[in-house]
């Protein structure tokens, strides 16, 4: 079985989307190269984002390996999940801190969640709870 | 605190890609709308494939809700961790299925991982144990 462990998005506007992801949603930055890319870690997975004019032109090495070329332009989607407990906190949080919401949505099972963007335009959704039933939120 | 609950890639031959997903990787298809997405379980986690040119450009509504537009076009990342002793019957399926293997690295810390592409182009990594330390892989 395979599980994923890195999600990337990507953002021309790096620093300001790096301050966004660092700041905002308070994510431990784990690891950052300039002008480059900044690694974040999200719960029980990593947070790739990556400058696509340079990850997709710049071919760098490791250990003598080549690392593919990769990068994308338009809006990616990320959808998180908290607690319960924590969803009107989180909404609250990004309204204070200027973020727009742009839409809320109850989706057919029950389950809210909200959308807003990140710096670079990417769409982000913070869902409450467990939405696909994958067993590993708590309730409360 | 927030964890990713679903990683998106873009793909605008999507019925060739989601064969892949389904075929070669595995993955068990959990919702499909015919030239727009195909949802698939990875995990604790939901890999979502979208059309980008439908999801960039048609407004769709949820409970009366619209549900933000997204979409890129490139070669987006994503890794995928398989536990020790399964990372080379991975290598040897992907292989078998005549997927060629782009590059195979040994990470700083010693761990080893190798790339291959989906038929949209994304760029696909298997990693074998916990390259990140995060402590959700058992090593055998």
């Amino acid at each position: 079985m395979i599980t994923i462990v890195e999600t990337c998005i990507y953002a021309e506007n790096l620093d300001e989307t790096i301050r966004f992801y660092k700041e905002v949603l308070d994510l431990p930055l784990i690891a950052f190269e300039e002008d480059r890319h900044a690694f974040f870690k999200c719960g029980k997975g990593m947070l790739l984002i990556f400058d696509p004019n340079h990850t997709s032109r710049v071919q760098t090495e490791v250990s003598g390996s080549p690392v593919p070329l990769h990068g994308a332009k338009g809006e990616n989607h990320i959808a998180f999940s908290v607690k319960e407990s924590e969803y009107e906190n989180w909404k609250q949080n990004l309204i204070d801190n200027g973020v727009a919401i742009e839409s809320v949505v109850k989706w057919p099972n029950g389950v809210d969640s909200f959308y807003f963007r990140d710096p670079a335009g990417n769409s982000l959704e913070i869902i409450r709870g467990d939405l696909w039933n994958l067993g590993n939120e708590k309730k409360t």
